[in-house]
């Protein structure tokens, strides 16, 4: 069985990240992982599908023994990725995604160094916020946060394996599915293929 | 300006990388290196256009300077491939490809350590021995010689970046694609883009 990537893509709000992974996900047949949380299970939920549910003990224990590959607090609430739930799909030969921010990101790196980091940037940050504007469910306030925060997260790129400009759609979700296509290959298991071109 | 990618294509005689390369030598803006040679220029040629040529002193200086990339010999002169010549297109930015068999990739690898190495091998070693038989221009003793050759350099295959099984040649083209698609695309200077990001 070969080992399944574990493929980490960052990028701002706004630029278009979303879009293209949707556009790839199922065609190249990724799959997320179930995040782990401490907030409490509603109606109609179910533990393991929507969330792994853990006490707050429970996920400090595992942040602290390394077993949450990055994580975020939202309303009091801790949010992460499970190093199990990741290594299990793995070895079972599924392509794992994640999206995550950038401290998130390094983190896996750290963990994982086998990761592939990928962050896509709009292709400018002018762009960018006119794309902000143009879904006009923002106030200006928040719109010139969300412009500073990508700023800040921008300069992160230069840790990433692959940088992706999403200029123009079909050229980003071209490029994704590029690296996609050739770390699978470059990850896959050459001494077994070797061995079955000679043997068969 | 980006510096280009030097990309090594290794494969044995009938895997078909002729067909796989010619598919995407033009469409990608790939240039072949002009190799030197000790053998004499021959009436049409030009110098620096066919071949580099030089005199066996001064190849074998070049060989003992390391700045012959990898040669071979051929009717008692050398032919190979100078550092120079690659360094020069790589610097102007053009992605140099060099079609070359085991023990010279190798040799490459050693010499540039960011040489992408790309092994193209047959589905099958019974499936290259009836391409072969096909062409209809051997004798049953030239093919199992280069059977057997072929064998000794699939066993190489695990010392390359990528190994691509031409089993089907619209998917093998498409994976090299991706891979210098791939390749590009980590090599970009990141802090370039993103000071473009930023700034535009």
């Amino acid at each position: 069985m070969k080992r399944g990537l574990l493929i980490v893509v960052s990028g701002p709000s706004g630029c278009g990240k979303g879009t293209v992974l949707g556009s790839i996900v199922e065609e190249m047949g990724l799959c997320y992982s179930v995040s782990a949380t401490t907030r409490s299970m509603r109606e109609g939920e179910v533990d393991g599908v929507n969330y792994h549910y853990l006490t707050e003990e429970q996920f400090e224990t595992l942040i602290a023994e390394n077993k949450v590959l990055e994580y975020t607090t939202y309303c009091g609430n801790y949010y992460g990725t499970l190093r199990d739930e990741v290594e299990e799909r793995r070895n079972n030969g599924q392509d794992v995604l994640l999206e995550i921010e950038v401290v998130g990101a390094a983190n896996v790196k750290r963990l994982c160094p086998d990761a592939v980091l990928i962050f896509i940037a709009p292709p400018s940050v002018g762009e960018l916020e006119r794309r902000l504007r143009k879904r006009g469910t923002e106030t200006d306030d928040v719109i010139a946060s969300r412009v500073a925060e990508a700023e800040r997260e921008i300069h992160c790129a230069s840790q990433y394996d692959y940088l992706v400009v999403n200029g123009a759609l079909e050229k980003a979700v071209s490029d994704v599915r590029s690296i996609i296509n050739a770390e699978r290959i470059s990850a896959s298991n050459k001494d077994e293929i070797i061995s079955e071109v000679l043997n068969s």
